[in-house]
């Protein structure tokens, strides 16, 4: 990836991007499958249960880049539902040329703008307010370095199901340590901290859930040889889709844990407020939100995240 | 208001902000007593007639500076009624040192961290959907520099009625052309512009509604003397007043044109929508919402624009 276009170099990135991409892709075909399940298996006298099913929905795009030239796509998973009152589970490969503001942000970037990026991200917004909310998220970035990013984490929606005790936070928590042990790559105790530091809204001095696990900046190893690249890139991949497919493991099981709880109207207010406190994170916030709506990103895709209502009493 | 404290400037500079802040505080008398007559006298058949009207409750707050002294405070006005689902008419007067990141930002503030800044803001988020939602502002700030900023706009909630050609659309704006008129400080169609650049969401490519005015950085005319700086200040504050009083003439009788019309479910979720569209403008752009949440202002007026019930659909 020099300036002059090192030809292997620039290679050896959209391959891995496009690596990685197949698995994202598996992920999500393997996550919508397990939605899709869920809304299927909601039983009638259960809070929803008169509705119809849910099905993903979804929608190519492509984007041009900044220089005009083709800068890749993705793929828009959108359900509304009935367990899910809107998820999106979401694919992309884009890559270009960054904008001269984005470049001086992003690693690598300094002395050649381009750039591949692959992820597949997750929003579940469920109906019931018993369910918590969930996110996950893993991505592959290559500049003149290359790295894996991403993370899962819980937001449940009733303040006092909102404490570390909570048998679904322990059990969320558990999921995702179990995934890191294996990985020498991980280190499950930082990750953990970096999530509750980055979901947080200091202007109400509050988390914007229980936490779960947050990494960025993840290159296994540096290239140190022709082959040496490849070994750490293969460590990335394998932990990243292992956090995805913990989070496959865990959450659907969580949300058929609460989907047939009943509820009220006070219960549906403390919903909507909270997921008011996550448009204002993801909208004050989030950098994914940032880099996303800057690099012309698809914005059904991005703020797919908002939820389908939210209030501020 | 020298670095080295300029007792005299210092005291031009804080008695400026004491009576700006009297005429501020006067005219959000005139708004909530306006508002509240609106509440009073929606007809029982009208929508949202059978409910009890609406009163502002009026609650002070009190900042601590960032260097730990006194920084001043305000009073939030919120009202939670029948034609209003949710107003706000606020007041502050803040002063102290303006953290490093803002003083890069805030004109004067470069060699001095000083500051006072003192305004009045009104949101309003009508029930009925005929009625458009509505924002006015005017502020008064001092560095060592000082200048007025301000300005009103509308936001019709229903698809139809987003036009320049609307009779509401027409009357607003010439209402506010009018207030500018006898101000030779004024330039109506530069502010106007300008209100429509600054309302618009790039990701979107939308405006946040019809527009209206806005206007920054006023100072009528630099102190050239002992006594200059006075008129110029007095010509700034007469015209931020006056914007002020074309708003109470021209909104409320808007709302009055427009609270008696029925509504059903489809302009309901037009609203919902158009509302969450007004939460992405406030919390991606709007800098006045950066700007209170990075001085410590109060979180609970801040972010009071936000609408009662939004929808990401």
């Amino acid at each position: 990836m020099d300036t002059g276009g090192n030809a292997s170099e620039d290679a050896r990135a959209e391959g891995y991007a496009q690596q990685a991409r197949s698995a994202f892709e598996a992920l999500r075909d393997a996550l919508s499958l397990a939605f899709e399940r869920l809304e299927a298996d909601l039983p009638r006298g259960a809070p929803f249960g008169e509705l119809p099913a849910g099905r993903f929905q979804r929608t190519p795009w492509q984007r041009s880049d900044t220089t005009g030239a083709p800068g890749g796509g993705g793929v828009v998973g959108l359900m509304r539902g009935r367990v899910f009152e809107k998820a999106g589970i979401h694919t992309s490969l884009v890559h270009g040329e960054l904008s001269p503001a984005m470049r001086a942000q992003i690693p690598g970037a300094e002395h050649d703008p381009r750039f591949w990026a692959t992820g597949v991200s997750l929003i579940a917004h469920p109906g019931n307010p018993n369910v918590p909310a969930a996110h996950c998220n893993v991505r592959f970035v290559a500049t003149r370095r290359w790295w894996f990013g991403g993370g899962a984490d819980l937001t449940p929606m009733l303040d006092a199901r909102r404490t570390q005790q909570d048998p679904d936070s322990v059990r969320f928590h558990a999921a995702l340590e179990a995934a890191c042990r294996p990985h020498a790559v991980a280190d499950y105790p930082r990750f953990r901290r970096w999530c509750e530091e980055y979901f947080y809204l200091p202007h109400r001095r509050e988390t914007r859930g229980i936490g779960g696990i947050f990494f960025d900046y993840l290159t296994p190893s540096d290239p140190a040889g022709p082959n040496a690249g490849a070994t750490g890139f293969a460590a990335g991949l394998a932990f990243a889709t292992e956090i995805g497919r913990a989070f496959l493991n865990a959450y659907p099981e969580l949300v058929r844990g609460n989907f047939l709880k009943p509820f009220g109207e006070a219960e549906r207010a403390q919903q909507l407020v909270w997921r008011g406190r996550y448009v204002e994170f993801n909208l004050l916030y989030d950098r994914g939100t940032a880099f996303g709506l800057r690099t012309g990103g698809n914005v059904e895709s991005i703020l797919s995240s908002l939820p389908p209502l939210a209030a501020w009493p």
